[in-house]
C-alpha cells in the first residue's frame, strides 16, 4: 500500500470530515480485516520514493497495488509511466470524491494507468480498495 | 439500483471483457451477497425515468443508491440536480475505468452529487458499491 | 406552462431559499393572478415530453409559452430545435440566478430560441414571465 | 429507419428550404423507391425511445439501420454508447449540412459509432442514404 | 434607475426593432405605471459615473436598483464589484435577449451580483424589471 | 470530379480496408454506372492545381463538382473561399468517416462551402457523391 | 479624429520608434495635407468621452471618423455598439501593427464596426486614414 | 498613491474581514508611518483618471508610484500601456490574495507593467508597498 | 504586387459589394496614379508561388512589396517566414475588414511579418497600401 | 524559510539583475534586520523535502512560514495541499514579478494556499515578507 | 534529402546564427561524409511537389528519407497523410529547436508520421539525420 | 549523461519495441563508441536529484550534458529552471517519438532550455545525443 503526499497527517486534519483514524489506524483496520494478506505499507512525500516503490514491485513477491496518490494523482507523467511498467493489480484510492472538489482534481493522470478507482469514501476507500484488489487477483 | 442507458444489454457485450454475466446475473449475486438487504433493480435507456425513480427515493423506504448512469454520467445536468435533492447514501459505479477511455469519459457530471464513485472493476463495482452503501448507510 | 426536471419536487426542495410554495401553489397563484388566462400546465422530467409539448402548441389553440427547462437549459438542442418550430411568445423563466452559480450554468442553449428570459426572482419568476407573455402577446 | 427529436413535423417546417414532403412522403419515396426492402418507420423525441428501438435490432431480423438524430446527434453518449453494440451496417443522414451551420452542429457523438455519414442533401439524403445501407449489406 | 452606454440613443436606434420610445418616453410609462414609487433616472457612457451612482445608494434613501448597464454588462469587474457593496434589491435588464446575440455577450459579469437578470423584452424589461424590484422590496 | 492529395495512390494503399481499386477503377466505375455523364477527371496533390480547377469551373459547360479534398479538408481556407465562388451543385466526398478518426478530421472548412458531405463508404462515396449530384442538379 | 488613451503623449514616448512627433504636429500635418477638410481634435483617456463623442457624430454636420481607440481597441464592447449606431466612413488606425505584437492585441473588437483598418505605419497612418476617409466619403 | 474603483468605501464593506479602517485611516498611517515622504492621494472610480493621474508623474515631482488598480487590474489594457510609459518604480498592491478568489483574478493585465505586486496582507500590503517603493528609489 | 488565392476572380464575384473593378482594372489605377512605379504584378492560386516570388526580390531591384495573401493569410507559416527573409518595406491589403468577418480571418499570420496592414477599403485597399510603401521607402 | 529548487544558486546566477547576494547573504540579512526572531533556514532541490519541513510545522515552535517555491509555484498540488493543513502564518515571496514573464508563471498553485504573496522586488521580496509575516503574526 | 520552403536561402540568411553554408554546402558535406550513399536532393517552396516526392519512393529505389519541411511542418495535413503511406525509414531536421521559439511551431504534425526528429542543431541536423537514417535501415 | 523516471528498467520493458539493452548496456555502448569521452553516469527517479546533477555541472569539469528527463520532460519548470542556470552543451533524447504519441507528450518545457532534441530513434538517440554534444563542444 503506497501512500502519497500529506496523507501522513491523517487524523490530524479535520477531524470532522475524515473521522480521527490515523495512517497507522487505517493500516491495522486493514491488516485486521484481511488478516491473510500481508501488507507493505509505505507513505511518502517524495515523489521518486513512490516511483521506487512502485519498481520494486518486480520483485516478483507483491501481489498487488493498493495507492492514494494524494496531490501527484493530477498531474504525475512520470508515475503513470511507472505504472505502465508493472503487471499486477493496482488500485486507486481517493478519500474524498475527486469529482466533486476544484476542477483541477477531476482528472487522474495515474488513473489511467490503474485497473480502477474507489473515490470519496473516506478511510472506508482503503478498505474497499483491499477488497478489489483480492478481486483483481483472484481471476 | 438505478442502471442507465445501455446496461440491459451487459452480458451479450464483448464477453471476453466484461465476463459474461447479465443484468440479471449480477442482481442475483447482489441478493446472494446481501440476503438482508431488499434490493429494487431498474433499468432504463430513458433519463427521465431514471430522474422519475430518484425522486420516489423520497418515499422514505429506500435506504441508500447504488447507480450506473451509463452515457447520462458525462453530461446529465438534470440526473445531478434530481441527485441534489435527495439525502441517502449515493453511490456511482462503472464498469470501465472512465480514466483510461476517450476524454469525454473523464469527467463526471452525476458524480458531483454522490457520496463516491468507483471505477473500473467490471461486475466487481456494483458488489464493491454495495458494500460502500452499506458502510455509508451504518455511520 | 411547461416545467423540466426536478420542478415537481419544488417546495420541499430548501425551503428556507425558495420558500415554501409547491408547483401546485404557483399554478394556484397564476390563475389567480390572471383569471383570464386558461392555463396548460406540465411538468416532466422527460426531455421528450417536453418536444412533444412544444409541438402540441401547432394546434393554434395556445398563444404562449411560459417554460423552465430545468437542467435541460444548459445543454438540449433537441429542445432549442423545437422552439425554433413554433411562432407564439416563448419565455423562460429560471428560480435562480443562473448567471450567479456554476460556470456550466451561465449558457442557456434553449434561451437562444425564446423571445426573453428571466432568471433569479423565486416563484415572481413565473409571475413576471406570465405578465411578459401577456406583453408579447398583445403586440 | 430512427428519426429524432423534431423530425416528425418535417414539411411544415420552412418548406421553402426543404420542400413540402412531410415524413410520411419520405417513407412513401423509400417504399417506392426499394420496393424488395421492408421498411420498420420510427420517429421519436425521446432518446430512451431511439436506443431502445436500436437495441431492438438484435432481434436478427434487421439488416441495416437508416437514422437522422436530429439535436441528439452532437451530444447523446449513450445513443452512440448504443450504437457501439450492435453490428449491423449503419448509416447517419442530415436534412442540412452541419459543417455550415452552428459551430456546436459540426460534431457529431453519434456518428462516431456509424459507418458512414450523408450530410446536406435535404430528404434525398434519406435515398442516398438507403442506396449507401443496401452497398453496405452486400459487401 | 441606471443605464449604461449607447442608451441615451435609444428611440433613435433601429425603430422598426425596438420601437420609437426614448429613454424619456420609458421614464414616463415607469412614473405613470407606479405612481407611488419616486425613481431617480440616471444614464451614462461613463463607468465610473455608473460606479458612482452605485456608491451613492449607501445614503439609505433608495430602496432598490434596477439597472443596464448595456456594454459593460459582459467585461466590468468594477461595477460587479460595486455592486456587491450594496444590499438593497438590484434587477438587471436587457432589451434584447442577450443569450441569441454574440457569443461574448452570453456571459453576464455584473449579473453575477445582481438578484435577477430580465432580457429581450424591449422596453418592456424595464417596467418587468421595476415590478421584480417591488417585489423583492416587499418581502 | 476533383482529387486532392495522395488519392492517386489508392488502391496501392491498404487494400485489405479500401478494397483493391485504384482512382482509375473508380473512374470507370462512374463512367459505367453514369453513361449519360461526361466526366473529367483531376487528382492533384497541390492546392493551387485545384483552386485553378475550381475556377476553370466558370466555364459554364460543367454542372456539378463532386470533390475529395483529402488532407486540405482540414485547413484551406483558400479551397473554401474558391468554392463561395461557384454556383453549381458541389458535393464532397471522404472514404473514411472522418468523425470516426483523430479530432483534427472532424472539422471540414472546404465543406462549409459545399452543398453537401458523403463520409464513410469508401469508394461507394463517390458513387453516391455522383447521384447526390445528379439529383441537385435536376431540381 | 478621436484619439484613445495615453496617445496624448506621443512624441515623448520612444522617440525612436515612432519618431518625434507630437499629436499636435500629426493634427498640423493634417490640416496641412488636407487644407479643405476641416478636422475635429479629441483625445481623451476616458472611455465615456470616447462614446460622448461618437454620438455627437449625430449632429449631422461629421462626414467622417477616423479614430485610434489605444488601449480601448481590444476590449470595449461599449465603444463597439457605440460605433454601429452612427452610419458615416469610420477609419481605424494605429501607429504600431497590431498583429506582430502581443497576443491580446490581434483583435480588434471595435474594428468590427469599422469600415476599415490601418495599422502599423507610425504616425503616416493617420494620413493614410484619411485619405481613406475621403474615398469612402466620396462614394 | 492611486486606488481604483470601489475603495473609497473601504471600511464600510465587510469590516470583520478587512477591519474598520478607512482609506483616510490607511493615508494617515502611512504619513505617521513615513513622515519624510510626501504623499499625493487619489481614489477614483473612473479609469480615465487614473490614467491621467499616471500620465501626471511626467512632472517629474513625483518618486514612485503606489496603486491598487481595483477591478481595473485584470482588464485594462490602458492602464497598463500609460503605466509603460513612466519610468519610476511603481507597486500594485491588493488587500486580498488575488490568487485565492476567482479565476478571473488571478491574472493581472496592470500587474505586468509594474515592478512588483504585493496582495493579501489587508490594508498592511500598503504599509508594505510604501516600504518597497523606497527600497526601489534608493537603488 | 503579389496577390493570393481567388484574386484572378476579382470583379466577376458580387460586384455590388466590391465593385465591377477587376484585377486589371487595379493594375491599370495603380499604374496611371502612380506613373513614376515600375510595377511587377502576379497573381498566383499557388502557395508555392507566392514565395518563389517573395524570394525574387533578392535580386535587388525590387523596392516594396503589396500582397493580399487571400487565404493564406490565416494560416501560412511558409510564407510568414519567407516574408522574415526580405528586408524591402511591405504592405499587406485586404478587400474587405478581416475583423469584421468569420473569427478565423481576425488573426493574420503573414501580417506579422509585414510593416503594416490595411484592411476593408474595397479595391482602394491596394491604392492606400502603394501610397504606403512608397512613405515607407522614402524614410 | 523554505526555498524551492534553483535557489542555493541565487548570487552566481545574472548578477546584473539580482545583485551579487547569494541566499546565505540574504539569510544573513533578514537575521541583522530582524535579530529577535530566531529563522530556521532550508532550502531544497526536492519537492518533498519542501512538503516534509512543511509538516514539521506542526511541532508547535514555529510561528510563521516564509516561502519561495521557484519551479513548484506553478504546478505543485502536493504543496498546496500540505500548506492547507497548517495554521500559522504564510508568505510566499519570487524575486522576479511573475506577472511580468512567461505565461505559465502567472498562476500560483501554491499561493492559493498562502495567506498572501509578494512578487518582483528582488531579494527585497524577503525582507518585506519578514516583515507581513511579522504583522501577520502580532494580529 | 527533401527541403521544404525557404531553405533555398539558407546561408543567406542570418550568418552569425546559422553559419554561412548554404544547401549546396550542405548537400556537399553529406556526399563527403557518406560517400557510400547516393543521395538525391530537392527544395521546393510547393508543398504538392514535395508530396509528389514522398510518392516518387515507391520506385523502390530508395532506402530512407531525410527531411526538413519547414513551415509546412506544424500545419499540414496533405504531407503527413502522404508519409503514412511510405514504409521505409524517415527522419525529420530541423535548424532551430521547435520547443524554444513561438508556440504555433512546438507542435509537429508531419512528425508525427515520421520515425524520429532531429531538432535544433544547425546543419548538424542533417548530419545527425543521416546517421538515423542508416541505423534505422540495418535494422 | 542523466536520466529521468523509469529509465532504470530499460531493457526489461516492451523488449519487441525498444531492443533488450539495458541502460548499463547502453552505457557500455557509449563508453565504446567514444573511448575519448569520460561519461558520468547517472540514473534517477528523483526530480530533486536531477536538479542537483544539474547544478553540479558548475564544478567546471564537465563539457556537456545529455539527458533524457522521461516524464518530466513535459510539466517540470524546476528542471527548466535548473538547465537555463549552466551554459554547458545540452542535449535532451527520446526513446520514442514524443510527437507520435499521446497529446501531452508533444511538449517539451525542459526542452526549452536545452540546446536540441532527438526524439524517436530508440537506444540510437542516446548515440546520436553524444555525437550532437560532440559537435556542439567543437564549435
Amino acid at each position: 500500500m503506497l501512500n502519497g503526499p500529506n496523507l501522513n497527517l491523517l487524523g490530524e486534519r479535520d477531524p470532522d470530515q475524515y473521522g480521527k483514524e490515523t495512517l497507522q489506524d487505517i493500516e491495522n483496520s486493514l491488516k485486521e480485516a484481511y488478516p491473510d494478506i500481508d501488507f507493505i505499507f509505505l507513505q511518502s512525500n517524495h515523489e521518486g520514493d513512490l516511483i521506487d516503490a512502485i519498481h520494486s514491485v518486480r520483485s516478483g513477491t507483491i501481489d498487488g497495488l493498493l495507492a492514494n496518490w494524494g496531490g501527484f494523482t493530477h498531474s504525475s507523467v512520470a508515475i503513470h509511466d511507472a505504472l505502465e511498467l508493472i503487471n499486477i493489480p493496482k488500485v486507486e484510492v481517493h478519500l474524498s470524491n475527486i469529482h466533486a472538489r476544484e476542477e483541477f482534481r477531476e482528472r487522474s493522470i495515474t488513473g489511467k494507468a490503474m485497473d480502477g478507482i474507489i473515490t470519496g469514501f473516506g478511510i472506508n476507500s482503503y478498505l474497499l480498495g483491499t477488497e478489489a484488489l483480492k478481486q483483481l487477483s483472484s481471476k
